[in-house]
């Protein structure tokens, strides 16, 4: 029963299998194996953006530091929620990859809107010198906190940063889970509505360790590959990287990876929300939900094994009935079975 | 006809089985997977360091320029070979994580003196806060001219930092190819001899992808593993690491495919001794060489489909006698077949 | 009538005349200079710490970046008033010198409490190496606002870093004022309280430009030697920069020029408050005030050239009652009669 | 007898009357003072560079580190003089500054040439990615051995810069000291033959601490400004600065003082070549020579307090006449009579 993140599950078997077939004789190193060619075609088809540029790295934070280095000069600051992942679980990775950048918390939660984000742009650079200029705006999608921006809200955040001259971010490590939670096109969630560039996630879907880089504009391509290599990120052994993506695009393997994970958090959700014992903190989208519900569920939980983390509160203490917040992350290949077994265990049956 | 690079062939099977065989449940992440502690405790067993800290990283960049930020201040130098991997081919990575840090050439070619790299300490802190303090010795072994330095040499080499202070790197991207050239233990050529902190690569050696870093005084353990995750090379799924590691260590695979590798371009020396139109520019001791002949027999290899890197003048040119530098290296799965068609090219005779 | 900041003044004569006086033959550069010989030891005593290591440079923004890079790794976070200097007024200084460190902001106001400060650092280090490192905290002195923290107050704010194990910074770009206006010692305020690192401001209290920066742990002071040189901030010519901390030195001229700003500030502040139309945002203490008045008042003001920051609201608008708040600061040389000038202006009597 | 370097001698009087006059009343801080615009037509004008952008800051590395971090990414390197100060004597300030540049050394000694300029950029880039970009070309006007390039040389150093599309900085610490030994004019020396950035060196000249930098293109000026802010080199007082500027440049102050040094030092040269034991290093050409003499006659000066630099060898010793080198610097204020006294210690006559 592991809902503690989507990093912990195994690979979708197709990624693994396609690792497996290019695992043969000699291929050109450094991403110019000829997999990394199908891969650029598809994700510009899928994008319905023939001129972008795309580059594969093997961690989420290497696709977002790099692209925001890109992006944002060293006495800029970059606009985020105060929970994005590039300003809580990064280990100042964007600070050191822009050289020195500053990162500005916008509103309170894990969304920004437009008032909170206007009002926070505003406020930078009205000291001159003193303070750091304007930079880019990134946008976590899904958020740190489970919730999908709708399309119209990403349109409406990026004119904002528009309207600035600022370009957009998007951190999409779980960019299918939203995607498909929306119903939109790939396309209708970035460039369409004003995204610049795309850390879209392979990873925490199904993937052993991939992420692809898109930049809708090409200017910057060859700043991107000098930097990759100058962090460390460019891979000689890049047909790995390739295999992996080409498999996750191919058949809509990512749409389909992300469709389960989002199917087997609702099931989660529907066992949970028959339980009257638990209340959700913020309206279920797609495959993570934080939830609260009293300790002595999380006390049969943990007796049992189940893996997730208690997110305000702790398990140890004398009331039974007081409230402690869960996070729950289901991932594609997480069994109905489990799922079922922990919501009997939230509930007080015998699994 | 690949001998560009070691970084090019298929991964062993074995290597290919153990990520299948890790591809089954959950795993902890970040490092905290089960099968990390036996890789460990594996690579402890082998270097016969019980105290060693050891982290995973993805590629060897990434394994030497974190390991120097470690042991060097942005206001030192670093000592180095001027044709240094991490000098001439990781576009400023040791500049980038070390925060600005300076490298000093130490003497002409791909090996440090005791004599020159004296010289080049000495030379350094002459100019009180106007110039770098010294900082660390990174030593390449195998060079990246082909040579392995002996564990005298070693020695003599760590002796003359040691009498400065300095810690030493060994950049060990070939590690197993250098130690099977000499026949002596990993303990042997790393601690013994002085050596403080090691990249120890898989990549170039069978694997698809993951250096082993070695802290043989953990003292910097912490410092790693936080200048890891800032420099984006901490994996989620890091089990693939892991299974990587351990199948690489298991039964000596790392020996086995290093002599292997060794073997081939012993086969492959061999053969071109015996035409009397090839000169060696360096005494051939492990997976790579370097040596010269006609345009002639470059073009007829060229014709062929023969890849390796012509590595002075130009294959185009009007006289066919005019000798041309080429840098040869075998992986360990480059078949017999495909050296003596090589050879044959070199010679002139119809493959 | 300049009311903007204590940065516009002029230097006291004394200043100048000692700079004249040191403009004599030959003196050794790069801070060998004699003259500083008697600043360190000058600075030892007026600080009861015979072991300080002491430095000059030349802006206060060098002498806090610089210090809090000798006592912040790239991966930790500094603690710090959401309206801090380094925070808002130095152009991402403290992560560029820091080589990316992250700021985090405590509370709200221009004041941490122990309570704001040790909720900001039990929240950072729950994230294992996904977060920044806790590093150090930086304690504003006179606050951005005007606001002097008390002894007792800076000593339980120490005491709260030091139960963390952290170290303490004090930015005292205004120390003088806030040591007149609360009557201690220079170690009672530093490091009997806690502190380990002191900016100690002179360029805003009477200098043409100097910050003495004093290591009470001389463990650092050779790295301290060698960012400053790297920073480019270690002055050739350093005796002019010695000559004018002599001098600050020198018969309590640094306490005599606090004292009399702080006088001219209360002076000003006693006129206001005979104007009821002014209400104040903090209790004046110092030399730095913030208030509000009408509209019309201010315009008046503007009309006559008085110069001062309009810190909310604009001067432009319909209503004349509308309050908008005034940043007013006094340095040591505004006249009496300038002040009451000011005074008659918001009173609106003719001037 | 001073003879170490320029930056020990006294400011020239005309620089301390400007502070002095300048201690007056309320002046704008941050470079907004009514000093500065005069500076900046002032240079313009000396300049014949009527879109010139003109900052002050007050070291020569501050110049320099600011100038290349506007005209260098950090995945570039910088070509430049094996001795070059940004090379031997920054503390790696331009790695820093630039976020980790490399510095490529070309040929050898003091003077680039085209040829080894040549050579030197055509061998970076033929790496891909694996290796820096070609970043900008830095030239020291005086070199650090004392010599001048003719306008002749700067341009062909320049020309072969624009045919890699490189732009050009020149560290002109001792700009006056060249140009007057070279007798052209400030355009010709600077754009004219192509440079596009020049620190024009006031502190070594006669100032207390202040130095010109001039960016002929004036598209990168508010990088510049941000950089200066950030690396802490904004002067709140900067008048101060001004003033100094603008004295040194009335009256054409800075040639004064240079033809006095480059006098001063002819008169040192014209003395020691009636001595026959000197020889010298280098062709004397305007205010700093290296030459070589007797340990005896070392031994001598130094008795008689003489300061300068024994550039090779060490005062210490059994041989009288064995020759060591001298590295020997005029600055404008130092009297005939001392530097008589010096060439007579140098002779063995009694002073």
């Amino acid at each position: 029963m592991y809902f503690a993140s989507d990093n912990a599950g195994p690979a979708h078997p197709a990624i693994m299998q396609a690792m497996a077939d290019a695992n043969t004789g000699y291929a050109l190193p450094y991403g110019a194996d000829t997999i990394m060619d199908d891969v650029r075609a598809q994700i510009r088809d899928t994008f319905e953006a023939p001129n972008a540029a795309v580059y594969l790295v093997a961690t989420g934070t290497a696709a977002n530091s790099l692209a925001l280095s890109c992006v944002c000069q060293p006495f800029e600051t970059i606009f985020c929620s105060p929970v994005a992942h590039i300003h809580e679980d990064e280990c100042n990775a964007p600070e050191f990859f822009s050289g020195g950048a500053k990162l500005t918390l916008v509103g309170q939660g894990d969304k920004m809107t437009p008032q909170t984000l206007r009002t926070a742009i505003a406020n930078e650079e009205t000291r001159g010198v003193h303070g750091p200029k304007r930079g880019p705006v990134s946008i976590t999608q899904l958020t740190e906190r489970g919730s999908a921006y709708s399309v119209q809200e990403l349109t409406d955040l990026c004119a904002v940063a528009k309207g600035f001259g600022l370009p957009v971010h998007l951190d999409g490590a779980r960019f299918g889970n939203a995607m498909m939670a929306l119903g939109c096109t790939p396309a209708e969630m970035t460039w369409k509505a004003g995204v610049d560039v795309v850390s879209f996630g392979g990873t925490k879907n199904g993937c052993v360790g991939v992420e692809a880089l898109i930049l809708f504009d090409p200017d910057k391509a060859m700043e991107f590959e000098l930097r990759r290599k100058r962090g460390a990120h460019l891979f000689s052994k890049h047909r790995y990287l390739s295999a992996q993506m080409q498999s996750y695009l191919a058949d809509d393997l990512w749409q389909k990876n992300a469709s389960q994970a989002n199917a087997n958090c609702a099931r989660l959700v529907a066992g949970l929300r028959d339980t009257e014992t638990v209340s959700f903190m913020h309206e279920p989208q797609a495959n993570m939900i934080f939830c609260s519900f009293p300790r002595a569920a999380h006390q049969r939980l943990h007796d049992a094994g189940a893996m997730y983390y208690v997110w305000s509160g702790t398990l140890e203490g004398d009331d039974p009935n007081e409230m402690l917040e869960a996070r729950l992350v289901c991932d594609w290949s997480i069994s109905d079975a489990l799922i079922d077994q922990f919501v009997d265990l939230v509930r007080g049956n015998t699994p």
